[in-house]
């Protein structure tokens, strides 16, 4: 079955429509829908509306116990002498709408001191961070973000057990207009997802080697083994997996093994994760001096050819295939999704009073 | 045979004699001593004088052709609109002396604005970034650096051909009063480094697999018939290699394959690494809503008692054998170098005129 083009406003009807029945604010609808429409429109699938709600029915505002994600919440700009460098408290509100403020607090302090910082305590997943940095990115700025990850699915080089999250980093560079999009590096600090791990399962494949452990701690690649992941590079994904956790530990965030898991935490424990972003204007980088008479994007792509020079002209660059997944949205009209998660896209509409009809969307052959 | 005990002052005597025989500056000279003395003190054996002069002599300020480190040279603090962010042109001024200053300059900055960040072009390899952020670290800051690498010996992922520095990165986090010591995390991006490949020739041993390449871009794990190296990570750490290269290429940093070769570079190319260094406050970060009343340092040293719990005992943290060298060290009452290093510090010295008695270091025990 070939993919089809969901229309950009049914899409956002729908994720504002799905956001609303859960007692969101319409600036937080709004929010949401715009963070699943730019995940979809890059070729996110892991981040997309479906898997939206269903991290907000597991771990957010649907949770039975303690929700992580408050509908309404509102996020406390603390004052101190720091002025480019603020801090959140940001009450369990969305995730995507206090990344999106984040990251846009972080520029316009970039556009003053050529650097802006925002750390984001008591916070709530903000599903994927490429999102917020490639908008940077787009809009001029080196943009950077990292988080702690909602569980404890990794184990430290050396360990039997997972404590860690998967943390991902992710940096976005604004090389547009020296290669036509932003360069995004932009992953998680495990070898693989545990999205990864369940598509094993049932596709019956094995994993890579190094991946993930069993029970007992031992590597295996059977994914029916699986018990947690390994970082990714050994002690060099561990260490930056590290960063992300003692990052939030001075921010305020508690232990790993308790985050998003409240049922198993004391009253008086957080359990929420963290977020950090920054914003560099790029000319608070630019020295002014580039060789051969080449502008700084004529400078930049001058690097990035010789990097793709001869014998390495099959690279791919990091962030060229959400470009193309990008350009393929665009030429379809609309976001692309697979018949089966229009399926999904439906039984959400049905859901919240907002239906849909698959059967008007075409398929694509962009 | 033993290691032995080079006390601070020989050390120092040495390495200010070695650099004040190439012709730098009194300041250059204590600045190159004080580095190479926190390299060999912390157990780096990759960076000690030792190699600081053989980069010297063959990249810097005696390369026959177009030296690429100047002694005396000056930097130039270019003005601009953003006080939190300066840009130097370092004018091939000794890498260490520059870097203990953007460094210095950085946390100074971080003092006034929560962050504080410099960004340095026409510079001289810097040596050990974990040098420089490490000592942010003990003064309470995070600190942050990367820089690009001298040559080019890393294949992009998915390539054949060496375009990419083995471009590290150093992260320091003030973690000693929760630990004992600050995590750091410090590595290149390549899965090992060049210096590995060749003590493999030298012990004929393998190689690890993914780690490097033969002259057809072939995977090889045998050291003879290594020709470049490949990023750690796959797509992951090519991604982190890149960002060095990209942030390089902004700042004005010219093309990777001709970095530290101006005998193959026209006239009018830049040949030369950058720097970047940033360092954090940490009550910049501190939202100060530590969970069941804990310190700030209290709620690291729970999180990383957490992270290293039952089943994780025998993990290492990074720095943990950076911080057990210097305590070995300390112990000593001085810097601890193999036999055959000290015989290389005994040529040192005859070749500066300034001779060193090595019958007269003590063997350790510590």
């Amino acid at each position: 079955m070939a993919d089809l083009v969901v229309p950009l406003e049914t899409h956002r009807g729908l994720a504002e429509a799905a956001y609303r029945a859960r007692g969101f604010t319409e600036a937080e609808c709004a929010a949401a829908a715009r963070f699943c429409e730019r995940a979809a429109w890059h070729g996110n699938r892991t981040h997309n509306l479906i898997k939206a709600l269903h991290l907000d029915d597991r771990f957010g505002s649907r949770h039975p116990v303690r929700p992580g994600c408050v509908p309404g919440a509102r996020v406390e700009r603390l004052s101190g002498r720091f002025p480019v460098a603020q801090r959140w408290i940001a009450h369990r509100k969305l995730g995507q709408a206090v990344a999106f403020d984040a990251m846009e607090t972080a520029m316009a302090l970039a556009d003053a001191y050529g650097v802006g910082q925002v750390a984001v305590d008591r916070a709530f997943h903000y599903l994927w961070g490429g999102g917020y940095v490639l908008e940077a990115a787009k809009r001029g700025y080196v943009g950077y973000t990292h988080c702690t990850a909602a569980l404890a699915e990794v184990v430290p080089f050396g360990g039997t057990k997972p404590t860690l999250g998967t943390n991902p980093h992710s940096i976005a560079l604004p090389t547009q207009n020296a290669i036509g999009f932003p360069v995004l590096v932009d992953w998680a600090t495990s070898a693989v997802a545990m999205g990864r791990v369940q598509s094993a399962k049932r596709e019956g494949a094995a994993l890579p080697p190094r991946a993930a452990v069993d029970e007992d701690g031992a590597e295996t690649t059977d994914p029916q083994r699986v018990a947690a992941l390994l970082p990714f590079g050994g002690h060099k994904g561990y260490g930056l997996g590290l960063i992300n956790e003692l990052t939030a530990a001075l921010m305020g965030g508690s232990l790993p093994t308790l985050r998003s898991r409240p049922e198993a935490a004391p009253a008086e424990e957080k359990t929420t994760p963290n977020f950090f972003f920054q914003a560099i204007h790029p000319d608070a980088l630019d020295c002014g001096d580039f060789a051969c008479g080449r502008s700084r994007a004529e400078n930049v792509r001058a690097v990035v050819e010789d990097i793709l020079g001869p014998g390495n002209e099959d690279c791919l660059l990091p962030g060229q295939i959400e470009h193309e997944a990008a350009e393929r949205s665009e030429r379809a009209g609309g976001l692309i999704f697979s018949g089966a998660e229009c399926e999904q896209l439906a039984e959400i509409g049905a859901a919240c009073g907002h239906p849909i009809d698959v059967s008007a969307f075409r398929e694509t052959s962009a």
